[in-house]
């Protein structure tokens, strides 16, 4: 079991952050001592930002050594102007660290549509250049967030290849959530020493559990971002594709990715709940994917999660409305460990009793047996509640 | 065009019909004095009711005279006693009548899982033949509401073939409003002489264009049933399958489905607005529709909506989120006929604060083209409103 430390991003050895108001809300910015292996994952959106492609060409090189974030202005569906703004952004963040700009990756998150403000970032970049530190992580959490109500960091430890190896994190993310990466930048930093093509692999397999796991509203973004960056200071046997090694980074990687994944759910927009749902025995991988995506997104579910109403008629019809042939006496539905669905029908208003006092917990377990094969899958969701409805029918975002 | 009249379902020749209150919330019946072709469209939901599955055996024989229909209990997830009492509820209506039971189609609406009450049901059927009136159709359309808060009816009236034809209908819906049908119930009547065939196919491509393009929440149920009957008692020359009788007939069956189809739209729970939206210049029908109900669901495009923001960024991210590849600089998004994004840009705060007011009306039309084709869908679509989640964190349906 790996420790878990305080702090964040900045945990690991050789890096150092910094976060200021830089004209548009605020950004962010992390640096490595040294250029190391990256990974990335991004938005499965069809009309990405500026940021997501240049991410991904830099990305080719498979090196990095900083990421700059701004929030307040996704510098999304803003052409050519937008694609020049980025560049820019890169190039000023390479010349104030005197890195090549090929090492510098950008991440942006907030109103789509509006060009960024260059003057600002122009003048705040050298200055966030200027303030890197060791303690900075808290600033850079703070400079990322915007509906969030609180900053997302994570640092973990664990002995591996004979070393001290140390993860750090940040997130930001509280709308626009849904699998396929939800709006939602995450950014890890680790010192291990690690084979590159390992680290893709790896934060693919961690993303993949974690944050392509999560619901709040059904809508996924055009920045969404996930990067991870070693610099291998802890000098520890190099990771590779197979072994013991691998397989712990691979388990703390994860529960970076888990712990922040869970705190953007719990930060979920209006979410007084996170639940995990859970589909098991469908009659295939696709399937159980299919069936628990149309449990998670369903605004009845949602709304009697909010409610602690055990309304289980509201989880078969939408188990039927995912167009998968069931066998009704066949399904199970339990929350937590209190089955209330068996034999083809409910089990009266005694267990609803003991299930509503289940619902009302900041964070229980639906789960959904169906008899049907081997299919598993498993997201969390959020409840649906007059403060999500609130916060989207102003906010512009 | 055709005449609206006053009048619901028993509108055309040869109805009546009656609602009491029977135990269970209500029970309304309508009863042709003479049977006719029927034809019939059902839930696509994998776990249908029981009421669903016994119409789908009667409308094997393509005749019906009767529609019995309960609100307040769904009888699905009811196993083999569901089974049981509707049919015994088909073969009560049938001895009441004196009709062969076949001719008795079953409708159902309100909570999954609660067995029917039988004695209730036993006792009620006899009082509602006795009442069965001309002007019954008020009582049985609001025999048949659950949370909708007012009644939907329609009676239109046109000549086809040489005679005057009527069309009488009635629905009930307001929330799990979802294309493939919603929790929605719909009848119709008419004393058009059809054959049973033409009729099936009319209904079919009528509920296509209207009642399967309708969402406020998202889900549809486990009862969804639209049925038309035809009594020929209006004399005309026999309506087939080709013809302008044959057009006329379409026209004001898809009329008068749309006409309830947008009742039930505006009664969507919670909902104060709706607001259609057209996709066009799609790559292709089906992507049309793919992307149509991704943005017709969108909850951030529904708060919007009820927020009365211009946040086309947010139409943006949906139209990324469904999937198909998109040329940013091909897109123009327009609120009735003001045109807010084109050439790859938003047209600024001028425009932005016309369609505002465009916003705040009671209905509009969304449309987005895409330029990448020639395929085009619509969808109606309600805003997401606090009442929606009150409503449905509290009702158990």
């Amino acid at each position: 079991m790996p420790n878990r430390l305080k702090g964040g991003i900045t945990a690991p050895k050789g890096f150092v952050a910094a976060g200021i108001h830089a004209g548009i809300k605020q950004t962010a910015l992390v640096v490595s001592e040294r250029p190391g292996p990256i990974a990335g994952v991004f938005t499965k959106n069809t009309i990405p930002a500026a940021a997501v492609l240049l991410d991904r060409q830099h990305l080719k090189k498979r090196l990095g050594q900083a990421f700059i974030i701004n929030s307040g202005n996704a510098n999304a569906f803003t052409g050519s102007e937008g694609t020049k703004n980025t560049v820019e952004t890169a190039r000023l963040v390479a010349a104030a660290l005197g890195i090549p700009k090929q090492y510098v990756f950008v991440g942006s998150t907030g109103v789509i549509g509006v060009p960024l403000p260059m003057p600002a970032l122009r003048k705040g970049i050298p200055i966030l250049a200027s303030q890197l530190t060791k303690t900075g992580h808290q600033h850079a959490a703070r400079a990322i967030i915007t509906t969030d109500t609180r900053t997302k960091t994570i640092a973990l430890q664990q002995r591996i290849g004979g070393k001290i190896v140390t993860i750090g994190g940040m997130a930001k993310g509280s709308g626009m959530i849904h699998p396929d990466m939800a709006t939602m930048l995450a950014y890890l930093t680790t010192d291990a020493v690690i084979e590159t093509k390992s680290l893709q692999t790896m934060l693919r397999k961690a993303v993949e559990q974690t944050f392509n796991c999560i619901t709040v509203d059904g809508d996924s973004s055009t920045n969404d971002t996930v990067l991870s960056l070693a610099n291998g200071k802890a000098g520890n046997r190099t990771i590779g594709s197979t072994g013991s090694a691998h397989v712990q980074f691979q388990n703390i990687l994860t529960e970076a990715c888990h712990s922040l994944a869970m705190d953007i759910c719990r930060d979920g927009e209006g979410a007084t709940k996170v639940v995990k749902i859970q589909v098991n025995e469908a009659q295939s991988q696709k399937a159980a994917k299919s069936i628990v995506q149309t449990l998670a997104t369903s605004l009845l579910v949602k709304t009697a999660i909010f409610g602690a109403d055990p309304n289980w008629g509201r989880i078969i019809a939408a188990l039927g409305r995912s167009g998968y042939t069931l066998r009704p006496d066949r399904i199970v539905i339990a929350f937590n460990q209190s089955i209330i669905v068996k034999d083809g029908k409910g089990l009266g208003p005694r267990i609803e009793q003991q299930i509503q006092k289940i619902m009302q917990r900041p964070s229980f377990t639906i789960s959904v047996s169906l008899g049907m094969g081997k299919g598993t899958a498993t997201q969390w969701t959020t409840d649906l509640t007059y403060d999500y409805v609130k916060i989207n029918a102003s906010y512009r975002s």
